[in-house]
């Protein structure tokens, strides 16, 4: 019979914190009554968001066109859905039932090149776009692809989202961190990506790739053009792949503030000979669609025969799930001004923008305000990523830096369980994200409604303020 | 710039032929305007299989809740399938747009337990059932946990599935190949299974699992229980974990064959200590919903450390599409004499499975009667593996019996290249799938409409003769 020790090494290393521990205590919890506020992950509609009603009204037509005979139906819904419905099963009469070509629908993938086209000004082909279930299957694909062998690397920020450390563990390749700026906004640091890949440098690992991510998970900043500017600079003087995980694009708050997608920023440089990999999915912006695994990627600056091989390896998966590439092309083809739906999508998605833009302002500044916690008052994606400290302990004052750095990552874990069982609120400690040595974070959403973010504020406080007092 | 050299050796090795190089042709072909018969892959609905009614119904609910509301659009539906919406809205009020726990949602993950109880008078629990994006995710999600190194092996068979080939190729282990007995319908030989164990061993391989595809693919055949328990047998005695990929359980067509579950013929035997994950799906059977992705596995004789680890991999890659899960949902729940679409079901599920049963017998038998060519009628799954026949030629005479094997697999590739060329029937060479040195296979489906299916074995006959009169 199989056991532990016949597992697979990198299996039993490989950590998800996002679902680690502390959420399965939260559900334990949930199982015996109790109601759990669960700041864990972006899913916003277990919050009740509402998912668009263009996209749904699309997705049920052509899950079962058999309505779309039925005139009397049809009168319930907007008459520029039944028509893009229609549009969609005269280009694929085999329906979201029948395997697609393995990279996706050509006539999805063309639209997603022609979204790039009217975001950026800049051209693209739809063989360079890859369907996807979610951007996390992307992710996955291009990072198996990269890494030759574990002495290769791929330049990961820290704090991070822990799908980049779970997949390095899982396909082997040795992670190597840069800090991102928390003085600075989180934005990224020149002098931290030298120093992190000179470091790796020195031990003999081969850096090959870096990771941004921006709109920031976890840390909910938006890097400016400079900044994107600088990393492109970067990558080209030291001849690495660029995966721009640019899922939160549409998650942007201040209105001073501005996505810079990594290819026009790259297209403004006249840059065409650094890959770069864009995802983007389905599952945040205002769409929130997170069940559904719905997501693209784009291969830019990227010979033929490497995107033979990125097809093929779609291929070994069949394909992503078709709901989903309609889904995707709902994304990248809204109503347009004149449409039926169009004022109904329009209220829809700045009502829920402007509430994530209004929670965003009251968590950060709540938190803020609790002695002991830090947190700006984040600027896109859905989260904040807040720094906290406790006193001192007696254990604490005799430790060297190593040993206070391992102990905080237990700490920061004590912390957020405690906070979850006194207070019915589930973070992720810092740890599962990577921190710099010597601090101590959580990750926290802004999705549950409003009316709790301000009763999670309250709780927060009067919590932290407990908890410190506690120690001795 | 990343060019094909700092590409993962793996991802360039690997292959998969069921979508390769013929099928490239065949889609260039069809751009230009022609007409390809695609009997290269198991896709029903592309050939106009009409999706369950019951199934798109409930899921076109779901999809858009809001229809629940409105009565005059329900009267539409059969009342089972609004129920059933509104039961499932019910038990995940969140709907299909937000992540589910990672292995899938809990009632649904039940209800296969259940199914599995129904099917085989046996017990599951919840906590043993994996929903998955088809089957193939869960095949590769247990290879990749199975293998701890490149000297581990899992026993496939030969002719198999590619995805197996393929997905050991990316994540190392060693194949073990075993061959199917072509004399004895395809079945599995207790020798053959010997013999490769020992020839995997004598070489330092560490053989820790075989793979069963039961009904067979690409081979249509169905094993007897005998074969059944022989194959548990020889997993015990050798310690091996089974992998037994089921998708094709409910495609058995003659009166006096049944599917033999693996999990019920080793309770049958009360055999407790095999590990054993069995693979369902939703593209097969009379469903053919292929492009949904809906699947699960079933993890048995697993302690709860491993069965956690399984667990674990799931998180990493959020849940399984969730339209997906609940389409699962319907395929372990179908309507129950009474219940309002309970004759239009079993109206649809005959007339599928009678239809693909009867171009069984049509594909089969004609191709059995081309000289040259061998075929049985299939029995199960929707394939048929074809043997056949080429004169010699000035070159093969001369050739080493290692050098006729490799002359062979481009011959067979070849053979299939004119084929779709010049009838543009698309199926796969046999070296796709292994196959005996010195023999010669493609593997059909028989999924295209009846007369098509007729067309076919008539064209395969002109070309077959054709070809073969033209070497020299």
């Amino acid at each position: 019979m199989v056991s532990v020790k016949d597992l697979n090494q990198r299996l039993l290393d490989a950590q998800y914190a996002v679902r680690g521990r502390i959420v399965d205590k939260a559900q334990q919890m949930e199982e015996k009554g109790e109601k759990i506020i669960y700041c864990n992950i972006g899913n916003p509609q277990i919050f009740k968001q509402k998912p668009l009603t263009y996209v749904r009204e699309v997705l049920s037509l052509v899950t079962y066109p058999e309505l779309l005979k039925n005139e009397e139906v049809l009168k319930t819904f907007h008459a520029d859905s039944v028509k893009k419905a229609k549009f969609i099963m005269e280009k694929m009469p085999m329906g979201v039932g029948a395997y697609s070509q393995s990279p996706g629908v050509p006539f999805i993938r063309q639209a997603c090149a022609d979204f790039i086209k009217r975001r950026d000004g800049i051209e693209t082909k739809r063989e360079r776009i890859i369907l996807t279930d979610g951007a996390s299957k992307g992710v996955q694909a291009v990072l198996f692809a990269l890494l030759r062998n574990d002495n290769d690397g791929i330049m990961i920020p820290i704090p991070q989202y822990p799908l980049y450390s779970a997949t390095l563990t899982l396909y082997g390749g040795t992670l190597v961190d840069y800090y991102l700026d928390e003085a600075n906004s989180w934005q990224l640091n020149g002098q931290s990506l030298k120093d992190s890949y000179e470091k790796a440098k020195a031990k003999g690992i081969n850096p090959v790739a870096i990771t941004v991510i921006n709109p920031g998970n976890p840390t909910g900043a938006v890097l400016s053009e400079d900044n994107v500017k600088m990393i492109i600079n970067f990558a080209r003087s030291h001849n690495l792949s660029i995966l721009a995980d640019e899922v939160y694009q549409e998650n942007v708050y201040p209105k001073d503030k501005k996505f810079h997608s990594f290819a026009k920023v790259m297209s403004d440089m006249n840059i065409t000979d650094v890959a770069l990999f864009s995802f983007h999915s389905m599952s945040k912006g205002f769409y929130g669609e997170c069940g559904i695994r719905a997501g693209y990627f784009e291969l830019r600056n990227i010979p033929e025969d490497v995107l033979a091989q990125f097809t093929k390896q779609q291929s070994i998966s069949l394909c992503s799930n078709v709901v989903g590439q309609v889904a995707t092309y709902l994304m990248v083809t809204p109503p347009v001004e004149g449409e039926e739906s169009y004022d109904l999508y329009m209220q829809e998605r700045n009502g829920i923008l402007s509430n994530m833009k209004e929670k965003a302002r009251i968590l950060g500044e709540g938190l803020n305000k609790i002695p002991g916690m830090f947190c700006e008052v984040p600027e896109g994606a859905m989260y904040a990523f807040v720094r906290f400290e406790l006193p001192d302990t007696e254990d604490t004052k005799k430790m060297s830096e190593n040993e206070l750095v391992k102990y905080e990552a237990k700490r920061d874990e004590q912390y957020c369980m405690s906070l979850l069982e006194e207070t019915n609120i589930c973070v992720v400690p810092g740890s599962g994200f990577g921190q710099k040595p010597g601090t101590m974070h959580f990750r926290t959403t802004f999705l549950p409604p409003k009316e709790d973010i301000e009763a999670l504020v309250e709780k927060m406080k009067v919590f932290h303020t407990k908890y410190s007092a506690s120690i001795k």
